[in-house]
């Protein structure tokens, strides 16, 4: 087991008790009413709202920082908050609380010939430790959706945003107080100590049930090696738009310019465009072109290069890379087979999407394509939570494990069986 | 990192060489269609029925081994392969031939108001490494769920049951063959080498996606330290049974002699008899005197010790042991909160059961206790994928993550969601 870095006493002390009182809210959270979850959810958007001078002036702070560490414009976007983004995360923590209590729901019902019954019930994970960098608002996020699935919620934010994570969970807890629910239901690591995390990922003395981790390479490096419990994987997100020879080229161009420039600092940005190179000539001209008057650096093959003189070579990296910026890989592909055999060597596994007219290549690309989202005829901007309707979401994962592309309430529970009978005994 | 133990560069590299053509088995399978599949599973029954004369011969090597070895007896139970044993054997899996096919199966449906649909379909899961011991017919259990749902297996039996398995094996290879799919659908680890599990346990080079361990403590544990793949906990199963005091006294004894001892040597076996003290006074003497005369040795606490004198003191050890074999612990509880408290704190969140004709405790037995299976009067050794209805299991899951109880062909498959719009953009 890899040793965690170093720390005080005094901090290891204060994680194992974070750890004990998570564990022990999670307890009463599991038998907590629907009402209660519910009050707590409302009265902390409520706060968030009441908040919103204090977190605004925080995260001044955070983003003066990051403008001091010379951080590139996609992180400071995914660190800044405003009024209407402090707003959206305020209505995303009441609608959280509009949505059904999953807790409880019985999944499945059946009886065997012996006449034994069988329920399978939905219950909480437990404590979930949530590891994450610059974004803010998952703070509120992922503190809202875990408490909703009834789970203790152990936030571990980026020292570039804890200014503004800090205020942004007092108001989660006054949420907590108002509705009589423990404090600990949501805690926030209080030390921006990266052996903090060390301690997480070995599961803080059996009280952490699973991590989920949202951030770059290097901190998902770091889960992969050093984790101790469940983890739900939760890769980079190098999205793929094929356009097909049967696509409409105009709804192409409107999807790939969304897919990859709508927001280029989010894990569902497509990072790489393939063209079918049976499609008409003016395919990829005409998308190479929209890409780069929409100020995207287009690194493409010889095809690519040949469509535009604005289009600079793609080095082999250029397929492994994800961006998170305005810039896009390109190349032609032969057909659908070219694009499965290019997406099953370089995708992450976490959204790609066909344009295409033809049924048949759609359903094929559907089938094969062994991603947690496969997208025909739609930007891939469209992996979020929210956009499911799950109302919400902590991440998307990429693993295959229990959750799978967006992780929201549901996909933060378990179930567990449970068994009538009247004196069954098991024949030998 | 862990280091595996050494190897030789041969042995590794043939490990390295199954990963991969699990990975491309996997591949085809995960389009292989129903058929296929099923034709696989029957003539890999047939094969096993075939092969009793060898599985026979074979196991006789396993059983003089162990009793060489001095093994002792539940251990032997496990190993052991008689007619009706490998006829059971081939009947599950003829049985899983006939089970609903899960792959492509549409478990979600729902459009959003800007028209996108999504589906969530099942997937399989990928490459699935067992890692088990002393049961022979693990063999067969597991490459056939897997295979069923759409999983390349790699099976890693314990070195004691090794003739079995491999004669198992090529059954099972046999079937694949004469169905036309990849004989690497279903391998078996040909070395006894400690090192290859190591070497499953960090992913095979990433070609496995999870990892199932079936065995005891020891295994469980290195499993625990060394697993870099995602795990289906399989922790011991301590199982408890609670006699309440408005339980049918019959039934009870019926229920907990069959908890005890159908089978010692099983998961599910209960370990610990829980009696309410408030039970009229018959109860805890009846429930010992029946163990103590079917021949299970009990150890008590002073309540249980008074009831009959052929009970041992319980140490405090006895409480935290699975035994696994014809001794049972037993003590008096201050009723349900009692029993609740006692679980809480030593159950291995398997199987815990409650007797009792009161549906108010019942069900607050049921809703509180944080099992995998919780069962109301009837016996604990209903914890068995197929006395569930699932056709078969590889074993108990007592994680929260993706499976949780018998882990049936369902579990061992995961899902992607299909979206489909007709040239959608997400706004800003």
């Amino acid at each position: 087991m890899n040793k965690p870095e170093r720390m005080d006493t005094a901090t290891e002390d204060a994680m194992l008790e974070l750890g004990r009182r998570a564990r022990a809210a999670a307890h009463l959270l599991s038998l907590a009413s629907p009402e209660a979850k519910n009050n707590a959810l409302i009265a902390a958007a409520e706060a968030l709202r009441a908040a919103t001078p204090e977190i605004l002036a925080a995260n001044v702070k955070d983003i003066e920082a990051a403008r001091a560490a010379g951080r590139p414009e996609s992180f400071i976007d995914r660190l800044l908050l405003h009024e209407k983004r402090i707003n959206a995360m305020a209505d995303g923590v009441a609608e959280i609380a509009k949505l059904a209590d999953p807790i409880g729901t019985v999944l499945a019902e059946w009886q065997r010939p012996n006449g034994l019954r069988f329920q399978r019930v939905r219950v909480p994970l437990g404590v979930i430790g949530i590891i994450y960098e610059s974004r803010p608002n998952v703070t509120a996020d992922a503190g809202a959706l875990a408490l909703k699935a009834g789970n203790a919620a152990i936030l571990r934010g980026g020292s570039e945003s804890i200014h503004s994570s800090r205020v942004i969970h007092a108001a989660l807890v006054a949420g907590l107080k108002a509705a009589g629910l423990p404090e600990a239901a949501i805690s926030l690591v209080p030390t921006p100590d990266r052996a903090a995390v060390g301690m997480m990922l070995t599961g803080l003395n059996g009280t952490v049930d699973v991590i989920v981790p949202r951030g770059g390479k290097s901190l998902v490096e770091r889960v992969q090696n050093e984790a101790r419990v469940p983890v739900f994987a939760h890769l980079e997100g190098l999205c793929h738009t094929y356009v097909d020879r049967n696509a409409d080229l105009a709804m192409a161009v409107d999807i790939v310019l969304n897919a990859k420039m709508r927001r280029t600092g989010v894990c569902g940005a497509t990072e790489t465009l393939l063209v079918d190179s049976s499609a008409p000539a003016a395919f990829m001209p005409t998308l190479v072109k929209a890409l780069l008057d929409a100020g995207c650096e287009v690194r493409g093959d010889t095809a690519t290069q040949q469509a535009d003189a604005r289009v600079k070579p793609a080095a082999d990296a250029d397929w492994s890379t994800e961006y998170l910026d305005a810039i896009i890989s390109a190349r032609e592909v032969d057909g659908i087979d070219g694009a499965l055999a290019h997406i099953a060597r370089y995708s992450t596994q976490h959204t790609d999407a066909i344009v295409t007219n033809d049924a048949d290549t759609a359903a094929r690309f559907q089938r094969e394509v062994d991603s947690a989202i496969v997208v025909h005829n739609a930007s891939t901007q469209f992996a979020d939570g929210g956009e499911f309707g799950f109302g919400g979401e902590i991440g998307i994962a990429t693993g295959k494990m229990h959750a799978r592309g967006p992780v929201g309430v549901e996909q933060l529970t378990s179930f567990k069986y449970v068994v009538m009978g009247n004196g069954q005994t098991r024949p030998s």
